[in-house]
């Protein structure tokens, strides 16, 4: 078997709801994806032999000898132990040893790490982080995740969770309780639910609390409503300055942002830079772009995953 | 000439009242050491000119073929550039290419960084984080430093400034002014002299302003003295914040605190210890030890400059 066979990867990006599956090429082209549901597989390998059936239809025309192997992006996903560590959006209790269980049920080799790192892979691979070799990635959706990429390399830390910039804290003790239990972490802030509560205290209609999005939140300060704009500033500030922080840490090249949200534009990006600018050490000023990721919305997940591969 | 000769590094400390400079065997034993003037040399040209005349001083007995490099470590030392970058306790202005300015002066390979990275450095080559591929050290001294190791090398991120965790904030927009010129650094908390001001607001003994240092203040909380013990309590919450935050972003295997204030042991380390647990995410919680740091103090800024030679 010659290793210059081996034009394809698998990525796997596994959501509480959804999992989808994608044939990638070495360039991010998506060959074929399938989708089918997370949350009605009781158990671990009832999942993985649904997966196997996914994947061999997908390699339907391929032979199975083409694929350098399976990455896997999911929920509390560690890259060192290849497993789902006590997901909360997952049916799944305990440790899962993930990555071992597709591997033995396909015949590939496979690996794991969570959405973010995922992301964070698939925008040095075949994103805007081409090249670079020391950026971060955060992804804003129903929570804030990060990708942290130092020499190259994403940065796990000693365990394999390293980057959980959404758990650093921005208010102490007085701040708005956060998801893992904790109060005042950036995520309870700059995140769908953050945004939408920050919109809330401005806006004063409690009536509307169920039907916008942020992307109407978004268009209503594109048209100048007030609570609109004060949101995004709020957001903007919060997030300026735990970015001002986090460029204090690893001083990278620049800074991605990825989620529906960045849809937003300046609307969004205009204040999270204006404050990041404000917070910074003169030391890294007007040195750090933040951008909007390369990634096509709707493929990120399976690509990022399958960057894993390479 | 062959390689197994080279057995010794020279580690140079620029600070800016003396420089040190030592040399070192591999296995960190200091050989000899020099110490001359740093402030009254106008001009990076005259201090490397007398630099130069210590190290043949060092090296009478041995032949210099025996000498590895000279690592050096110095106020805004920018490892990848091997300059010292605008630093404030330094008479010398701009970027001054001191690595370059060495070599040439002495024939020998020299490179450089910052006093904390160093130090960080030393410790992984000779001290306490041996072994260890994931950790951060923490200085305290006049102001608060940092150095991040990650996968097994000093963190420098995309332009050699990495790793400046004195400057992240703590009090955004109300905190107390830092040298850096903006509001609520944790240097202006966690620093000798961030613990003196803490010391006067809980004692209110204006007299006493400059008359004790940090370690006569935990010679009185080590006695039960209320403001002192309040002190304590008030620092080691804030490093303790600050560590949780930097433990979620690149999840270390340990943190170091090195500086003379870590003299204090358990009246320092204690309330350090029980607020990072407090602000850790479950993922972390007693998973990260703090240390104090294993390197003598008088020899570690020599040690961990010349760590960067090997």
């Amino acid at each position: 078997m010659n290793e210059i066979m081996k034009q394809f990867a698998i990525g796997v990006d596994i959501g509480g709801t959804n999992t989808e599956v994608g044939l990638v090429t070495f360039d991010g082209e998506i060959r074929g994806r399938r989708r089918f549901n997370t949350a009605i597989h009781p158990t671990p390998e009832s999942f993985v032999m649904v997966l196997k059936e996914h994947i061999s239809l997908l390699l339907a025309g391929y032979n199975i000898s083409e694929v350098a192997g399976i990455g896997i992006g999911a929920p509390n996903g560690n890259y060192y132990n290849g497993t789902i560590e006590f997901a909360p959006n997952l049916s799944w209790r305990g440790i899962i040893p993930l990555a071992e269980m597709v591997s033995e049920a396909t015949g590939l080799p496979a690996s794991l790490t969570n959405d973010a790192n995922a992301t964070a892979m698939g925008e040095m691979i075949y994103g805007g982080a081409r090249g670079m070799k020391n950026f971060i990635l955060i992804t804003i959706g129903t929570g804030l995740g990060s990708g942290i990429v130092v020499n190259g390399e994403v940065l796990y830390g000693h365990d394999g969770f390293a980057g959980e910039l959404g758990h650093t804290i921005v208010f102490p003790d007085s701040g708005r309780r956060c998801t893992c239990g904790r109060d005042g972490c950036l995520e309870a802030y700059v995140s769908a639910r953050g945004i939408m509560e920050t919109y809330q205290h401005f806006n004063h209609k409690e009536a509307e609390k169920e039907t916008i999005t942020t992307i109407d939140i978004a268009e209503r300060a594109a048209k100048g409503e007030e609570a609109a704009i004060k949101t995004f500033d709020y957001t903007g500030k919060i997030l300026g300055l735990k970015l001002a922080d986090a460029v204090a840490f690893s001083s990278p090249e620049a800074i991605f942002l990825f989620g529906g949200i960045t849809r937003a534009g300046d609307i969004l990006f205009n204040p999270v830079k204006h404050w990041m600018e404000f917070y910074l050490l003169d030391l890294y000023k007007e040195k750090v772009p933040l951008l909007p990721s390369a990634l096509p919305h709707d493929s990120a997940a399976i690509l990022g995953a399958s960057a894993l591969v390479w």
